[in-house]
């Protein structure tokens, strides 16, 4: 029954209009649906059988069942005689999940039935993960549309790395990250568990670490183990990162000893960069890294173990005139090269204990092994000479999540883009991948999703798809449709943005804050901290803090804009009517609350940009053509109105800039 | 600084627009508002201490800092010397929540600091309730409105009553639950456990009841803990009920020589009223109930103990020579009087268990002692009836969440109403309040919060509040503020409720789903299981399941239709017109949407309400007045509209209609 796809299209994107996001490698569209309804009876496990195939058709009957609202029978679901999803697993996969482990997996939907063959359990997972999105409903009810698809990844490497030590991350919101990453087909959280704001995980060693440096905020070592089950239950691996030599004033309130400059310390809480940093001209340093990272090497199965490395400023160093009579008598010339001997002391005790290190570029110096690992927060470029020397990397650079970029701003950036590109073949493939990165000076855990999600499943179709797949109008369109799966999952990046203008709002109608939100996106890369005054216990409520950075609103009226006809003025001008009205909506909702008032300004702007559009409407509608002065005063309102004003910009402004200029 | 108040008002909804739902007994406005920013210092408490009041302590702290996104600094929330919201805790409550214990607190709030005292911890936990209701956001920022208020509830009994039977609850959802009791100052958490379609909790006793009779889905004795201990931080009595004689399939599954008839038995996957019910002439049925009520007994505390009684047919009993011939071997005449001996034999065993019994009006007798209390599904007569014979009584008549009815037709049921309110002050006595039903034939975890809230709020507010706060335009701007504020706590009714127009839209834009869904509400009282075949297999993913009995909408409509003015016309002629042309925007989405394809019909009578409402208003505005053919054309028009379709009313229809007959 299940035929052979004979020829396979990449991307047929044109002709079968899905909502898959990672886009798989080879998808033929075929003749029917599959049908689901209260009779469907999935999911039938064939061949290699073990309890994480079983718990993942177990959600998987879950999920549709809350896709679609369709009650399963009990007895009907898993194992039934007649499955109509048939499952078939080749062989075991590795004990430890590793980068080296395949993940493709066959996906074959006829009318009468759909086959999912996979050589390992981690094809299985990914191969469900495409039928659950794959579900829809049309005229008929739900179903699957006929389909064959072949699939496997582009990188091997596919992370998130979670800031939960800024500000802490409760376990719960960590397990619900791990959904949304199983959904988009990523296989790495990497857990920045320890900063100079805090320290975030039970050490049985040296207990001080939490018990001092965390407000009582970590992860218990059970806690740990239950996440990194969680996470291997839905194919995904856990890297954890503990920052050496600087970013661990919270190490420090516990173990003073460790730092290269006097204490007593305190939990860091301001954002930046700090002094403190540990000491490698004492052997007691390394002896306490050699328990620590044994007690963790332990407690972390993964093959890998990151240290971090990134940002030391070297201050105690040179004022500590031991550390410097260290220095002459080892002949170590500068910082940089103190932290390098640093680093190399540390990738012994990393790999005595069994793990190959990651750092982030800093870490790489010529001597390094190449079995290490970068991870560059710095660019393309650092990937490229760790590839010619040897040593494999990550991206991270271009795929910041908390510095406001838009989905296809993100989308854009390759891992094998700029300096990358002109590797040879062999050269390439230590390019492993990437990770997005979720700072989180700005995220709570009420913030969390409303800034990973759904970005995040844009980066992750970068790092899955074809490197051909770059279609942003329709990246976005599935985009949405994988946004409203993942609040299905119990991700709340919509729910919890709602609660906020409701927050903001203060009772009065939300209606006006949802609009002026929804034309506003956040300053780009480092101006939040330029502008405003930050630190762990700045309220994080105001409309910067709820404010996306994809608008669908303002991409609608672009596209408008673009292809500007006389079948799409009256919707133009319906947007600008609204922009200009909703001044006055807003201003008894501004006056009652504190929160919006500094946004007055930028509802203001948008009404006089908004005002200055129809003026240009009316032009090109039937008006006389608009003289000089009149250009001149609209690009004087539009050049004042794209400064940001309370740390967000009017993303409106380009699209209401090209109706005006179009009214010359 | 903590002043007295002098004199002080009932309800003074005039004087002081507060949002506080239940409205608390008395209030005094005060001058000022007391500041909640990151340095607020709460909460200290003072006197009587013990873990449950630490623990309320810390919730409030967070749900503050949740409320306001204002994160608290470590050391300087809990025990703060400084604390701006001092607590005092008279004395110990008693070792088991009873109905009797006193509730009642008194709250001051000045500019400068916030004082909460109460006789014990219960009366802490409900003050506690209402500063956070009374947290909000003016133009200067979070605070309190300065105020003295003393509030202690008008019945010891107030509860909701959830049927986790017919569908299964998972633990995290009746936590959620417990969640929202709280919050409106519920304090009984009524427990229906075992039906026809399952019996939900592990007997160690009898193994086979949850084995055979839930499908798997049923708490553990120590879930049941989890969730007792749960119930009691947050104040709330838990109690069980078991559902005897009748309604009991479930129990036959496992245990066949219980019923009357001969088995096997399977769940039963229907709704309605079934023949099965327990054999009351075999000792073995007493002393498995010995046995079994003895268990259950020592895993629920609360001194009282439900067995249900409700809708015994007796069509087993008919049918079972050995029954007819033990009802005249011991003289019993009738069916009645079969279920009354069986009831009383019963009674005795949970007595002997050191429980007080409850059960529906059925289980009222003149002979039962007078110790049981009565919970009346079918009135206030009952109730009457039962204080006049000296038995204690609970309302639920009237207020069925499953009934499709609305939050003011709730409101507007009194226990003390009706028949009972002839009764004398002593009698009156002995009704305790009431518990809100929510039996769940179209009740799924994803539909829970839907069906509860907010509506529960309002009902809480009859039972806690005095019986002359009954404005039922201020209930429903309150209602408005709490509904908030419980989506704050995590209820869900808010979230399910868009996520499910989101899927009846299947990929479409669900704005238009969103109109009509808006101006909807669901058949009343049983008229669903007239209209459609149901049982537990069912889809309840239509719009009739996402469709809410109270339209926030509508209500604003219609209030500007009942004050009609040239100033509101431009309002009402923008509804309209939205209806009216909704039905162009739903048609591409009905179109694919199966679960849509049933409203289309409504949406057309929307449209040509609309339309209709559109030509009153021109006549209104400036036209000539209609003739009475046009008006006969629109009655006739509005008696098909408001006609049930696909289980929905359009609950606009009488304000169209006094727009349509106005325009004469």
């Amino acid at each position: 029954m299940m035929p052979k796809a004979p020829i396979l299209l990449m991307a047929p994107l044109v002709l079968f209009a899905h909502s898959l996001m990672p886009v798989p490698a080879k998808l033929q569209p075929g003749v029917g649906r599959l049908r689901i309804d209260q009779n469907f009876a999935f999911v039938q496990l064939t061949g290699y059988r073990e309890p994480r195939l079983e718990a993942a058709a177990a959600r998987l009957v879950e999920d549709v069942a809350r896709k679609t609202g369709i009650p399963m029978r009990p007895g009907v679901g898993l194992h039934a005689p007649s499955a109509a999803l048939i499952v078939y697993c080749d062989h075991a996969g590795t004990a430890v999940q590793s980068a080296q482990e395949d993940e493709s997996y066959r996906l074959t939907v006829t009318a009468v039935g759909a086959r999912l063959d996979a050589p390992n359990p981690l094809g299985v997972l990914r191969g469900m993960a495409t039928f659950l999105q794959l579900v829809d409903l049309d005229s008929s009810g739900f179903g699957v549309p006929a389909v064959t698809i072949e699939d496997h990844p582009r990188f091997p490497w596919r992370g998130l790395m979670l800031d939960v030590a800024r500000h802490w991350i409760p376990l719960a919101d960590v397990k619900r990250t791990l959904d949304g990453m199983a959904a988009v087909k990523l296989n790495v959280f990497h857990w920045h568990l320890s900063e100079n704001q805090g320290f975030r995980v039970e050490s049985k060693l040296f207990p001080k670490l939490q018990e001092l440096g965390s407000d009582g905020e970590y992860y218990t070592q059970d806690q740990v183990r239950e996440v990194i089950a969680y996470a291997r239950d839905r194919g995904i691996r856990v890297i954890p990162e503990f920052d050496l030599p600087g970013h661990a004033t919270a190490w420090f309130v516990g173990y003073p000893e460790l730092a290269s400059g006097p204490g007593p310390y305190q939990i860091e809480r301001q954002w930046g960069i700090f002094d403190p940093a540990m000491d490698p001209s004492r052997e007691e340093t390394y002896q306490f890294l050699d328990a620590f990272i044994g007690e963790m090497a332990a407690l972390f199965p993964d093959e890998y173990f990151h240290i971090g490395g990134d940002e030391v400023n070297g201050k105690q160093w040179d004022a500590n005139p031991r550390i410097q009579e260290y220095m002459r008598a080892q002949g170590i010339k500068s910082n940089e090269a103190l932290q390098a001997y640093f680093t190399r002391r540390v990738q012994a005790i990393v790999a005595k204990h069994g793990k190959k290190m990651i750092g982030w570029d800093e870490v790489l110096t010529p001597d390094m092994p190449s079995s290490i690992l970068v991870q560059s927060w710095r660019g393309p470029k650092a990937l490229a000479d760790a590839a010619r020397q040897g040593v494999s990397g990550i991206l991270s650079n271009g795929y910041y999540l908390d510095l406001g970029y838009s989905a296809a701003y993100h989308y854009a950036v390759d891992p094998l883009g700029e300096a990358a590109a002109n590797l040879t073949p062999e050269q390439k493939q230590r390019v492993l991948g990437g990770e997005a990165c979720m700072w989180s000076e700005f995220v709570t855990p009420e913030l969390l999703d409303v800034r990973v999600w759904p970005r995040m499943a844009a980066i992750a179709e970068r790092f899955w798809s074809p490197q051909n797949v770059t279609d942003v109008a329709d990246m976005y369109r599935r985009l949405e449709a994988v946004s409203r799966d993942l609040e299905g999952l119990g991700l709340t990046h919509v729910f919890e943005y709602e609660k906020m203008l409701e927050r903001l709002a203060g009772g009065s109608a939300a209606a006006p804050v949802r609009t002026l939100a929804a034309v506003v996106e956040p300053v780009k890369d480092y101006a939040r901290e330029a502008a405003h005054p930050y630190d762990k216990f700045t309220p994080l409520n105001r409309l910067i803090d709820a404010a996306r950075p994809d608008s669908e609103t303002v991409r609608r009226f672009a596209a408008l804009v673009d292809h500007m006809s006389a079948a799409n003025m009256p919707q133009i001008r319906a947007y600008l009517t609204e922009w200009r009205d909703n001044q006055a909506r807003l201003a008894p909702v501004l006056e009652n609350s504190a929160l919006l008032a500094e946004d007055e300004e930028l509802s203001a702007n948008l009404a006089a940009m908004a005002q200055a559009g129809l003026e240009a409407l009316d032009r090109l509608q039937n008006g006389p053509p608009r003289d000089p002065a009149w250009i001149a005063e609209k690009r004087a309102l539009l050049d004042r109105a794209k400064q940001p004003k309370a740390e967000l910009l009017l993303s409106v402004e380009p699209a209401i800039r090209k109706l005006i200029e179009s009214a010359q």
